[in-house]
This record gives structure tokens, C-alpha cells and sequence, in this order.
């Protein structure tokens, strides 16, 4: 089977950009992310646009006719937050598949206009019908979490902290401003214990990204970043979690991701995760392997989690501070991880990272069943 | 490169179904596919879900989980009315990649409750806005294409006077009843020159393959059906057409799959193909080569494009008898043309057919874009 490279990515900045459709968000992170691959657009064999659709169908199509790419095959993908990883990981069986050597996968939603489509139309959804909206789900996540393993509000607030604090340093963070612990611990309530700077920001925006197989990777990139391994699992339990404060899909997929990989969270150099609550850090720390069960706040408290330190956590800022389009979110990670292996991370660049993960994971409530999680190791 | 097989299938009456959820549509259809194929449910090692997402998000989740199809990569896919065309194309290609031996490709929608989404929201789509519907198009295309090649309101009538005779057979059909040539011409218009029943229904639905690496299809199954090609193209003109009379994408679609098929239209035993209005018949047996330009009604007038004829078109129905819920019509042409391979298919059966194909092409109005055509050649 041939290795996959990625060999060009494009990024813009996530906001609220309520003057611009969809196609006007992506065409220009794809045409970005092509030009950087050194390829011509006619190289690209097959395409796959992650997004849940918060713009209607045919997402791919029309972003795609902007640039005039027709004629190829474009399959849009939705599978909640983890949209476009489940793109990348497609572009990537596609080219070991044989279909084509180059491809290309896209991610984009609007969420501020349109909104996402959350409730599945079948059946009674009672848990959303009684509030277990995300962020409700994640604030019980938080306090089961707190309770058994100790930890203060002070302490989750520091999350937000430290995502901020490198968000600052991106150019495209929707929030790109540092906030203090008291701002954050003083914030409005909106799922208790979670704040307003306790959740991510409601996001639009796009990612790309152009992968290779290694043969033509070589010949047109300077410093193509392999694809080391991609795995995507569904949760076998409703709200993803076995107990509240273990997301067990993210453990499963972690598991199954570094035997393919033949490498441990030890071997990483930077991750970039689903913190899309502050709670998240720190259970998808423990989840990833990264701290014991419960201890993912030590990394926090002794610095190994930020950039500098021994294990740099959402050094983009992460959902928190980037923001969480949903449909792009994963795409963006690994826009995130590729240019920092490649020495492109500008004020938050890890230095001489060489490997990285990205990790998302959608769904997981009852009204979006049992979920979806996708991970990528990309190395130099 | 490993051959795949289609080594179960699952379907249901299309129709309108109001008092079921989507949930509760697919999956005894997906479970009858499995428990066909022979195989455990927990061999199956991906599945795609091809849906427009008329109930939500996560659809493949919440249909698998009711079989307790739990933890496996899943993936839901759009691509409009060719959704779960790719759908069975990605299942194919994911055993090709080796990511696993048996893979599953349901597609589900429910058009009569949710209905569709049809309008992307980026930019104005002033075609649709000044009514150019999927309806009005293959309107004009049918007045353009009886111009220029003569066809009369009596011979397009007899197209469906066909489908509905053969669609009478099926007890999947949404529409199981016989219609007269003076049913047809007198019924009520829809946009001229199409009226009524020469429109598919508006139907709920959703069918299922489950497929197979060739090694694995053969021990577990008596008559594999062997996929020969998949291929998929997107348009290159917005409305999917250079002139109103030639349908390019499925042209080209098609000039590449008998290539890699290593055949011709001349080697098919019956075809399926995406007959959402009378015209189509006409305009897509002439763009698959089943006959020359303007030469598609002679086909029909001559007895060929029936059950018992050359090369019978549609003898399910097609889209006007048996239904056209959008997500699962791809996975439903495959489904007929496998169990018509295997000798399944009672008194609509093309006898010893050997080699099928089925075509399933969306969108290519402007606010769809240039389009999606998937085309498939089965054999045993």
C-alpha cells in the first residue's frame, strides 16, 4: 500500500463572517492550499468537502466550480465535528486506493447564519428536548470530573487561559486575545461549571488541504509531512463515554492509532485535540494517554502543555481560541500540525517537532448517537 | 489492486412513509443486507452512509446503532441524487485500500416530511429563484430535445406507460400500478411538456449492499456479484449539459467506465438508470450509447428497452414507478441489478442477464453546481 504525504495546506482566519457565503469562505483556502502543494489544479484526482451542510448540498461542488475544478469526483462528507478528518482520512484511502496521486480535501461550514443542523429527525431526541445540548453534556462531564478527581473552578479556568494565550499568537484565532483568570472566572454562566470562556466560539470558516502519494509528494514538496497513520472509530456507547469523565471512542481510537503508528503519546511532540469546553483538555489529555487518568492538569500547572513545554497542547489555540466551525475543525488541526512539523509556526512554533497528532471527535450525544472520532499521526 | 463483490443487499417499498422515522426506515433494510450476505454485523468493517440529510445529521450513526452497530468508521455522504452511488463507490474503494474485507453502503432520505434541502445558501441562484426547479430544466431539455429530433407528446407519454408497466412488477416500487397512454397525456401538468406522470413520485426510502474483498465473497457467498467499475465524475458545465440534448457528464462518466470495464454498451444485459423524468430515458440512452443520438425512442417503440427486449432499461420501474427518495436511489439501482445477476428478479427478471449497469446523476442546476454522475458495471 503507498504512504501519503501532505503537500500543501490552506488556512484562513474563523470568525463571524456573516458578509460572506460559503464559497467565498473556502475558494481561496483551497486555491492557497494548492498553490502551496506545487501542483496544478488538474492534478487533483478526487476531492472531499467535510461539512455538515449548515449551507445546503453540493458544498464541494460549488467551491470547487469557483476555481473551475469540475469534471472530477466530489463526495461530501458529514460526520458532526469530525467532518473533514473523516475527509482527510478519505483523501488518503482514495490515494492508496489507487484512484488518483493527488487529492484533495476541503472543510467548510457557516455557523453563525444558517446554523448547524443539530436535532436528527427521528424519533424523541429527550435528552436534547431537556436541555443536554453540548455544552449541558460537557458541563456534567465537568463537574463528575471535578468531583472525582479534585479539581477547583480556578484550575479549570486556566484552560482557557493558556488556549488564549496562544490563540493570541495566531493569525487565524477567531479570538486572538489573551484573558486573565479572573475574566474567565467571572465570565456569564452558561452550563454550570462552564463559563462563557469556558466554551468555544460559534465559527465560520474553511481549511484545506492537498495530499500526495509519497512518490509525487517527493518530486514537488520541499518538506512533504507523512501520514503516519489515520484512524477514525464511532463511540459504542451513547453519549461516547463509559464513565462520565472517560470519553472511551477517543481512548479506542488513540489505542488502535498508535499500534498502526508503532509509537506511544510519549513519541509526540505536539497535539492538537477537540477542546471545544475547557473540561475537554483535560479529559482528552488523560483519554490520549498523555497524563493518567485525572493528572491531565499537572501538564497544564507545570507548564508541559504549552509551547516550550514537554507536550504542547492546541498550540494554535485550539477550539477555545481558534474557534470550532465544525465542518473545518479537523482540517484545520492538521493545517495546524503540518505547518508546525514543517518549522512554520511562527510565534508558536514548537521547536523541532518532528511528530504530532490531531484528534476530533463529533456526536456523542443521543441525538447524534454514538458519535465520531478521528486521529492523525503526521511526521517529518 | 483486490476485486470487490457485492455479496448482500437489502431493500424496501419506497413511498410515503410519514409514520416512520428515518431510523426506523433503514435499518431493517440494512439488517436484511447483512444477515443476505452471510457475514456477522461486527465483520463489517466500515460503512457509508449516502443521505442529502433529509433528517439530520449523523444519520449513519443513528441507523447503525440500532443494530447495535457500534465503534466501526462511518461516514455519511452527499452528493445529492448520486449520494449513495458514491456511497457504494467509497465502501469499494475503502476494501481496495485494504482499510478492511467487508464493508456496508446504506442510503437513506424521507423527501415527504423534511423534504430535501435544495437551496445552498451562498450567493443568489437566480435560476432557481425565476423557477428553474428540477422540474422546469428537464422541461426545457425535453422540449429542446422533441424539437430538435422530432419526438412527439405521444411517444415521451410512452416512456411512462413502460416504467409503470414494469414498475407494476416490482413490490418495491412506489408506485405498483399500471398508467395508459391516456392517463399519461391527460394528466395534469407539471411544467410543460411534463405533466404528471411523467414526473417520479416524492418518496421516502432506503436500501443497502453490503461488499466484499473477493477472497472473503467467495466463502461466504453463492453468486457474488462482481463490481467491475466504479466510476464518478462531476459536470463541467453548470447544468451538467454542453447542448440541452446531450447530458456530458454522463457521456464522460461513461466513455470511462466501459474503458475500465473493458466493454461497451453493447455488452449490457440491462442497465438502471436516472429516469427522474420521461425525457431522461430518452437523453441518457443516448448519452450511455445505448443508442444513437435522437435515437433513444426507437428503443422504446421497438420493444427494446423492456423486459424480454435487447437491453432493457429500468426494469424495476426506474425512478418514475419505483420512487426516488434522493439518498438511496444509487443504492437501490444496485440492489435490482445484483439480485437480477443472481437471478432474483421474479417476474420483472431479464433472463441470463450477465452484466449490468446502473447511472445516478445529481444536481447540475446552478444552485447545485455542476453535479455529481456515479456509475457502476456489475457482473457475475
Amino acid at each position: 500500500m503507498r504512504d501519503v504525504s501532505i503537500i500543501g495546506t490552506g488556512m484562513m482566519r474563523f470568525g463571524k463572517h456573516l458578509d460572506k457565503g460559503l464559497v467565498e469562505l473556502a475558494w481561496p483556502v483551497v486555491k492557497e492550499a494548492i498553490a502551496e502543494a506545487g501542483v496544478e489544479k488538474e492534478d487533483i484526482g478526487i476531492a472531499f468537502c467535510g461539512t455538515v451542510g449548515s449551507a445546503g448540498i453540493m458544498a464541494g461542488q460549488s467551491i470547487l466550480k469557483t476555481l473551475g475544478m469540475t469534471g472530477i469526483p466530489i463526495a461530501n462528507v458529514e460526520g458532526a465535528c469530525s467532518s473533514s478528518g473523516i475527509a482527510v482520512r478519505l483523501a488518503w484511502m482514495a490515494i492508496r486506493a489507487g484512484e488518483c496521486d493527488v487529492a484533495l480535501a476541503i472543510g467548510a461550514d457557516k455557523m453563525n447564519r444558517t446554523g448547524p443542523r443539530h436535532a436528527p429527525d427521528h424519533g424523541e431526541d429527550w435528552d436534547m428536548a431537556y436541555g443536554l445540548a453540548m455544552h449541558g453534556l460537557y458541563a456534567m462531564r465537568a463537574r463528575r470530573y471535578m468531583n472525582d478527581y479534585g479539581i477547583t473552578e480556578e484550575q479549570l479556568s486556566s484552560v482557557s487561559v493558556k488556549a488564549h494565550k496562544l490563540g493570541a499568537k495566531n493569525e487565524f484565532a477567531h479570538i486572538q486575545k489573551e484573558v486573565t483568570l479572573e475574566e474567565v472566572m467571572t465570565s456569564r454562566m452558561i452550563a454550570d461549571p462552564l463559563r462563557l470562556w469556558h466554551c468555544c466560539p460559534v465559527s465560520d470558516g474553511a481549511a484545506a488541504v492537498v495530499l500526495a502519494a509519497d512518490d509525487v509528494a517527493k518530486k514537488v514538496c520541499d518538506k512533504p509531512v507523512k501520514i503516519v497513520a489515520s484512524v477514525q472509530h464511532s463511540g459504542k456507547y451513547m453519549t461516547g463515554f463509559r464513565d462520565m469523565t472517560m470519553p472511551e471512542v477517543t481512548q479506542r481510537t488513540a489505542k488502535e492509532i498508535y499500534e498502526k503508528a508503532g509509537l506511544g503519546p510519549e513519541d509526540l511532540d505536539l497535539v492538537e485535540f477537540h477542546d471545544a469546553f475547557t473540561i475537554n483538555e483535560l479529559m482528552y489529555a488523560d483519554a490520549i494517554g498523555l497524563s493518567k487518568p485525572g493528572e491531565g492538569v499537572r501538564l497544564l500547572e507545570e507548564g508541559e502543555s504549552t509551547v516550550g513545554g514537554r507536550i504542547p497542547i492546541n498550540p494554535s489555540g485550539g477550539l477555545l481560541s481558534r474557534g470550532h466551525p465544525i465542518g473545518p475543525t479537523g482540517a484545520a488541526q492538521i493545517v495546524e500540525v503540518t505547518r508546525q512539523l514543517q518549522g512554520r509556526g511562527g510565534a508558536r512554533q514548537v521547536e523541532g517537532a518532528k511528530v504530532g497528532l490531531t484528534h476530533v471527535t463529533g456526536g456523542g450525544v443521543s441525538g447524534l448517537d454514538h458519535g465520531a472520532c478521528t486521529m492523525h499521526v503526521l511526521a517529518v
